[in-house]
């Protein structure tokens, strides 16, 4: 018969972290950058203290165990206050992405069925057209102070949320709540169909966090000053706000101030030393400390995910600013990290050309997740770093359903069930290095071969006076399809349709180079800053390729 | 009614470490100084192969679930393997500290019902003594080679475990335990009574090993090489076997050669940047390569626990081999890690002085575990680094009780059960910083005060010609008790009574100077290294004070 351990039983519960950081970090600071603009200063115990309000607050409001507290606001204090106060109490923090379209936003409250919806000042005229249409919500609060409410309003009894947290003494213990409880939920902007919601727990989001702080993870210490651009309707910021709690470290939030310029001048003014985000806000940021001669005088490291970072931004960020760039990949469904970029010590013995190769890859796996490539009958590949196949996972804080819906989305991997498909398509080398060669649904297949997307977009990238690159599948009378660049040119720069192919001569197979290229003033995107390949596809359906 | 997340279920097991590693750090190496003084090279990949065969093994054997395997062995690849390989199929591997009398080795053998014991050749010939006492095992196992087993022996049915592995093929599936199963056991070696066993579970294990490798505890990387100084058979190594595999790095096993010169050859060869140890180990280390006037080329930092770390042997570390020091306290019920010190951003910019004194504190508690200073009567006390109190702990890593012993060693904080009491006197400071200040039966008890004997070893073993001093309570016809300073010194260094006891003047309050010196050839050491106070006590039981 088995021995049982003889150790403490305590659940793994998102209040523990704050707890720790109230008591071994209370007087580190959290800074955010206010909607109005001004800089609020706070640290853990009073986001600590404030939690317990919100909580005293939600439970005042009607709130039970397993309610959804809906959110539309940026990253701020009042946010964090809710993310904590809401899970911590045993209700459920429902984040929803406000850049979304306003009926996908009614849709998501509505499945959600969230019963408080708390947001930003930002979003008030917004909410005021679609609060009739949310037919769960029982309270709307406004996350500011009294002075900044509005004077009259559409929203019928209106609440404001220092108001409610004023009216609560804070003296609050909380719960011992089942580990595997819902914690938060975070719904997936698909390109097609409705979005769907992934449904945390405690204990997949306390072991995501301790993961995700390891060196070879996101490395936070408590003497790092973390801003996350990364948006905490984005798969909580990846985690960062119970990250950093676990190390209590400093916060900067940025707010709805994501421009380049506020950017710069938060990282400098806190003495930022770590930050996280998509690559089009380091483009951002990158175009404007080029254009002003800036350097950056803390800023260390970051952590690139969400989409590719083109090699190129990579080279910049290391090269010219001593930034060490950290290359992620995850998803919604995985909490979001699933690999990251850092070398080992026997790879950092490798000629610097090898080692910036492996750095452009997603990395390995963080312990806690694990992958497999597999082909379309479901046998596993082999870790070669050539063959590749639909990248599936499996692991702590990877989901196995998903909201409101009892199907099952695993797979199986040589008969064994339970992977996530993640409709990436990746190779992974001996090394377990795993590198994205495309999403299954944008890969080109060009007379029976598949070409990369993502390989010929790159290369795009790394020319000069190109801003932003994506490549497409083009109808071909021959091939079936073939590749299409569309570019966006950087401001005053000009190049040629055929000086834009030629530079892909020596590197990439002759038969990969696209066949045409379509200059475009804007490249759509989704909510989530992720480039709108079946938009662009639709926009270009009837372009004729050229007939060589 | 509470919301579930909708998150894969997975058991935290020690087995997943191991595949984990093997998957993405496979080449890795795992270098070995074994009993016969060559070395060994290993690789994860191999470890996770042979730990399967060794799993195959102990069931050819006849081990069932929750049966125990015992080791009486010292820090090298196959302890590594049987770690792995009992506790991920099940069976709970018993780490026995070789250095106990044997009549304990054998009561604790009898206590944890061993039903295997592997043991290293260097202890053949203690077994061979032992083996007819230990009733309950049915298999003695020599961790050795074929060419290595002795011609002949007393122990009836010797096995071999190169043998037992090469007969298996490592065709094997970790079993998807529970994870509050019992993954090890380890003994305390308290000073008075029968040693008592801390029963680990895979849970406990898996969440210690993630938090100690974080940047603000060990901060274990896949970058690093660790050389665990401290044994296998203390505490598993402080967890480091486990977090090694998490982070994928090159672990260097020292064998038994703990002596200055051996492990500085092996610091050097293997490049190691990373080590871990108990106080005197450092002393050793340190004296060797004074003496020899070397340098560390790749050694970058350590942990210190175990006992106190001298302030004055911390700041050589530091100020002359540029190696920093991290203070970390723990016990065997905690499997061992609770705090280390590392400062934060914030206290980074103390002036040094400020900073070196926190960096002498035991440090602030890893997220995972609570700490709580009490008063006798369970009240808890201020945080101000004033008050010292009994030191309790709770956590996901704290033993609830002892291996079959039914009573309950937890305390009450304020009302609140469940902590653990840890022996130990402390202070604790606004940011959380912890300071030993003594082990409560080591206080010495001046007319109603209270003096840390620490402080005075300190204060001792800081002055030129001492190599090692401990501070004990002797009867005092007036105060009832006073501290007697007992001193081994350096050799060829010398020094009177009246000088050391002149060396404590503007150090510390004169009331609490010593007021004897006595100098010994050596201090009796717990087969853990920490000094037998007791026994101090014990043989200056009759020590007469002089009279002011």
């Amino acid at each position: 018969m088995a021995l049982m351990g003889r150790m403490m039983s305590e659940p793994l519960l998102i209040s523990a972290l704050l707890k720790h950081a109230e008591r071994h970090a209370g007087e580190t600071e959290i800074v955010s950058k206010r909607v109005e603009g001004d800089v609020h200063r706070s640290n853990w115990r009073e986001v600590a203290q404030r939690s317990r309000q919100a909580a005293q607050a939600f439970a005042r409001l009607g709130c039970e165990a397993g309610d959804r507290v809906g959110t539309l606001a940026w990253n701020g204090y009042r946010h964090l206050e809710i993310y904590y106060g809401a899970s911590g109490s045993g209700l459920v923090c429902h984040t929803i992405n406000p850049r979304l379209f306003p009926e996908q936003i009614v849709w998501i409250a509505n499945d959600a069925e969230d019963r408080v919806l708390c947001f930003d000042a930002t979003f008030l005229p917004l909410i005021e057209k679609l609060a009739p249409l949310m037919k769960t919500v029982r309270h709307f609060v406004m996350m500011t102070s009294r002075a900044h409410m509005p004077a009259s309003t559409a929203i019928p009894n209106l609440l404001c949320f220092d108001d409610l947290l004023a009216a609560e003494t804070g003296d609050y213990a909380w719960p011992a709540l089942d580990e595997n409880a819902a914690s938060s939920i975070c719904y997936t902007s698909g390109t097609t169909g409705n979005p769907k919601g992934a449904v945390y727990s405690h204990r997949s989001t306390v072991l995501h966090a301790y993961a995700a702080a390891l060196p070879d993870a996101m490395d936070c210490s408590s003497r790092d000053v973390v801003l996350p651009v990364v948006p905490m309707f984005h798969v909580n910021a990846w985690g960062l706000p119970y990250s950093a709690a676990i190390v209590g470290c400093k916060l900067v939030m940025p707010g709805p101030h994501l421009d380049g310029k506020s950017l710069y001048e938060l990282f400098e003014s806190e003495q930022v030393s770590f930050s996280a985000g998509v690559p089009t806000v380091w483009l951002g940021l990158l175009n404007h400390v080029k254009a002003n001669d800036l350097k950056f005088s803390s800023f260390k490291r970051t952590v690139i995910g969400g989409a590719a970072c083109p090699p190129a931004m990579m080279k910049t960020l290391q090269d010219d600013y001593g930034i060490e760039v950290i290359h992620a990949w995850g998803m919604t469904e995985m909490s979001p990290l699933g690999t990251l970029s850092k070398l080992t010590t026997r790879q950092l013995g490798l000629p610097p050309e090898q080692q910036q190769r492996l750095l452009e890859k997603q990395g390995r796996a963080i312990c806690g997740v694990d992958m497999a490539i597999i082909d379309d009958e479901g046998r596993s590949l082999p870790w070669d770093g050539q063959n590749s196949g639909n990248l599936v996972v499996r692991g702590h804080w990877v989901i196995s359903q998903y909201f409101k819906n009892e199907s099952s989305p695993l797979v199986s991997v040589d008969g064994e069930p339970g992977w996530f498909p993640t409709g990436d398509v990746a190779t992974i080398d001996a090394d377990g290095f795993m590198q994205i060669t495309d999403r299954s649904k944008d890969v080109i297949k060009s007379g029976g071969e598949w070409i990369s997307s993502i390989d010929l977009e790159n290369i795009a990238m790394a020319h000069p006076a190109v801003n932003e690159a994506a490549v497409i599948a083009a109808k071909h009378p021959k091939w079936d399809e073939r590749p299409l660049l569309v570019v966006v040119l950087k401001p005053g720069a000009s190049v040629t349709r055929d000086e834009l192919l030629a530079f892909y001569d020596g590197r990439i197979a002759k038969w990969q180079i696209p066949d045409d290229v379509v200059f475009v003033a804007e490249i759509p995107h989704t909510a989530t800053g992720k480039v709108q390949k079946l938009k662009l596809r639709d926009q270009f359906l009837a372009h004729r390729l050229p007939t060589a």
